[in-house]
């Protein structure tokens, strides 16, 4: 993840968003969401595709599915990009004043970025219909989520690294990463002055793991990045997560472990009702070594979802993949998204 | 591995080592070697299997292979299960009086266990020759250390959920680990006067997703386990881990992480000739969800053994399937474990 730094270079735009009432009841004052486009809307309004980001990430991520040859050409479709909640860039921890600065920031929802993002297209940018969503890891979970909150409006998901919700093994997971964090005395539970930077440190060695496939560490791939040794690779890792502000990253944490479309209003906490209920075709593409989200995990949920097609990314580089890290991976996802949009339906 | 109290119940027999240089090139004074027996040995001196302790396990963690209608029959075998130098009850951080007390104690390597118990079997109990050496994780790094330092003495060799060198995955997710721990002020480079409580717990959390599978959370397993949610799990193992002591279990990491049975004297760091001059019978028993130690680096090593037996446990317990810890893993290792040992040369 430490390839998309957080900090982006100010081409984006800020969508006002005024009062936000996030699903766990707080409301936010002057909330704003960030987002970028590439292309056009073209005159029917039907060329839109949406990019939600994921965690640690920002709009920047998909440029390797954009532009001429790629899934994405910027002259057949209209894209937006938008930024999740607490990556620094919309309404964050980090950038919100007080009484809702640091720790006080509400817990978000997954469905709080597609609430604002549905903001966000209709009000200011006229847009009603969306040709696909498509997102990695938890962009993902907010394409899926998309899926189930707005039949009518989603033609096409695609899922890539990502899960309808969060299973145990994921929660788990993330309860080891946030805890790593955490247990540097210096974050102080989320009033510190300066970095935590032991705690960003032990999260940079927590992930350094999960984010490609043992086989990956095994061929030492890292000397094609050019790092000579492995303590070399992992400290260019924790450089990478102390540029990151410690709650947007416990907070993004926190939004992905809880995350479930089965609590969409309207489906009772039932999963297999509301993964039954997407009128969208959807795209699952889970890499064959992903740590985070086995295959197995995106094949359970394929048997719910009407219309769904499974197409594993087959790779070394592990959850990585998903974002066309490795050799082959982005000509990969390239070639399957655009087949699969280039169907009619 | 909570289910292992590190804190045995006072069955142990003592050997003491005298001076004991370690292969860091310390000299600790007064070094002790903890073990237990099971059985009797027979008049030929040529029944004895050594069963080596796991990281934060000690020389109860076999006993699911011993006795009447088990792999190992105590009637048939002389058993001598040894702890593991910084497991506790061996010389450790937690019990050596200072100059060597806590994070002044010598680094270990995975050899100087071997060298102590050859010790205590040619010196102290008579023995010359080893019918098996059967370990599992840790374990199963000194059992293939044993077949490639004393290849005359060793008939056969388990190895059980590891490897005979740490890969780059292993050594990355073990500072996953470490850093977990370390990031608790309080541990305070070692030098604490009650135990870094919150860094142990982040330890427990971080241990929580690798010591089973991912299927094995999706299924929900824990309840089967008396647990009601992952979190009443979570605190478990917590409680589990506050028992053991920082230091130890940090000196135990660094060990597993360093092994390599290529940096045996003798074969100049080449990992592949060391496992081709093996002359015990080996078998190989990788667990098919082991998240630390898959399948494939044991089939790398099968390739170099020159008589290697690879038996994959089919669970989805991870790598607590090779402590027998789910249901049919123990029917299963014992059974394989059997056929190994039964089969004449």
């Amino acid at each position: 993840m430490q390839n998309s730094p957080v900090l982006a270079d100010g081409d984006n735009t800020i969508f006002e968003l005024g009062d936000f009432a996030f699903e766990s009841g707080a409301t936010l004052p002057n909330a704003r969401l960030s987002y970028v486009t590439y292309g056009a809307l073209n005159e029917s309004k039907t060329n839109t595709v949406l990019l939600p980001s994921w965690y640690s990430g920002n709009h920047h991520g998909y440029e390797f599915l954009i532009g001429p040859g790629k899934a994405l050409d910027t002259s057949k479709y209209f894209i937006v990009a938008t930024d999740m909640f607490a990556n620094g860039l919309s309404s964050s921890p980090s950038n919100t004043p007080p009484p809702f600065a640091g720790p006080d920031f509400p817990e978000i929802a997954i469905r709080d970025n597609v609430k604002a993002t549905h903001r966000l297209l209709t009000e200011e940018l006229g847009i009603e219909h969306l040709r696909a969503v498509i997102g990695f890891s938890m962009g993902a979970q907010q394409a899926l989520q998309w899926a189930v909150s707005h039949p009518d409006m989603v033609e096409a998901a695609v899922a890539i690294c990502g899960n309808a919700k969060e299973y145990p093994f994921g929660i788990v997971r993330l309860e080891g990463a946030k805890s790593a964090l955490m247990a540097d005395s210096a974050w102080n539970e989320g009033r510190y002055d300066k970095p935590p930077e032991v705690g960003l440190k032990a999260l940079a060695r927590h992930w350094a793991t999960w984010g490609v496939s043992q086989e990956w560490w095994r061929r030492e791939t890292y000397r094609e990045l050019g790092y000579a040794s492995i303590e070399e690779r992992l400290l260019a890792a924790e450089a990478g997560w102390l540029r990151r502000d410690a709650n947007n990253l416990l907070w993004q944490a926190k939004m992905w472990q809880r995350h479930n479309v089965g609590d969409t209003p309207g489906f009772g906490s039932d999963f297999e009702k509301a993964l039954r209920s997407i009128k969208a075709r959807v795209l699952l593409m889970p890499s064959e070594t992903d740590l985070y989200f086995p295959v197995a995990d995106a094949e359970y949920e394929s048997r719910f979802i009407p219309e769904a097609k499974l197409v594993p990314i087959p790779s070394i580089w592990g959850h990585g993949a998903g974002a066309g890290r490795g050799p082959g991976d982005a000509d990969f996802l390239n070639q399957a998204i655009a087949d699969f949009l280039g169907r009619s339906r």
